[in-house]
């Protein structure tokens, strides 16, 4: 047990859209990840996606919708809602998940998550 | 669904150790709270607990060793790990608990989480 550093950890990441695991609560993995350029539309039929951004600014794209989330603003997107993050410029994110989400929704193309 | 701002979530919270929900997230709370002073030791037998310093520093007293827990800092308690959190000066908390947890591990002393 102890604090984990978000900025540390993000300094090891070094792509975009490549989620690494830095802590686990209860059933889920707590991420951090770089977002740059757009990410496909997906979902996840069984489970709230939780999006916290630390530094810079994302947008996310629903069916019909687009939001700005700024550092500092949370987004969580239901189950069963198509969505899409971008981000102009790297955007710097907290993630949640239940363990075993695939990040685009479908696990022949989803993340690895690592373990930083 | 919306961008939630903590800051704004942040300024509506007027006591220390009172936990506001500010989304859901599967079958969670997502709360901010401010702390000052130090809380009971507790323990939570069936969840963990989720903290996230967003402005200030805390401390998390465990049995046995305390851990300083800084802004951009996660900290995660175990299941059933006895724990007390503190802070010197009022230290902005994101908060991440399973609905129905009381705070105190205690229903009969848990703070009522209001939603805003």
């Amino acid at each position: 047990m102890k604090a984990v550093n978000l900025a540390e950890k993000l300094a090891r990441v070094h792509r975009h859209w490549d989620p690494h695991v830095v802590a686990d609560y209860n059933d889920n993995e707590v991420m951090v990840v770089k977002f740059e350029g757009a990410f496909p539309f997906h979902l996840h039929p069984e489970t709230d996606d939780f999006f916290l951004v630390l530094e810079g600014e994302m947008v996310m794209d629903l069916e019909g919708s687009s939001h700005v989330v700024k550092a500092g603003e949370l987004f969580i997107v239901p189950r069963g809602v198509t969505h899409r993050p971008r981000a102009e410029s790297e955007c710097k994110v907290l993630l949640i998940e239940p363990k075993g989400t695939p990040n685009t929704g479908d696990p022949a193309t989803a993340a690895k998550k690592p373990r930083i």
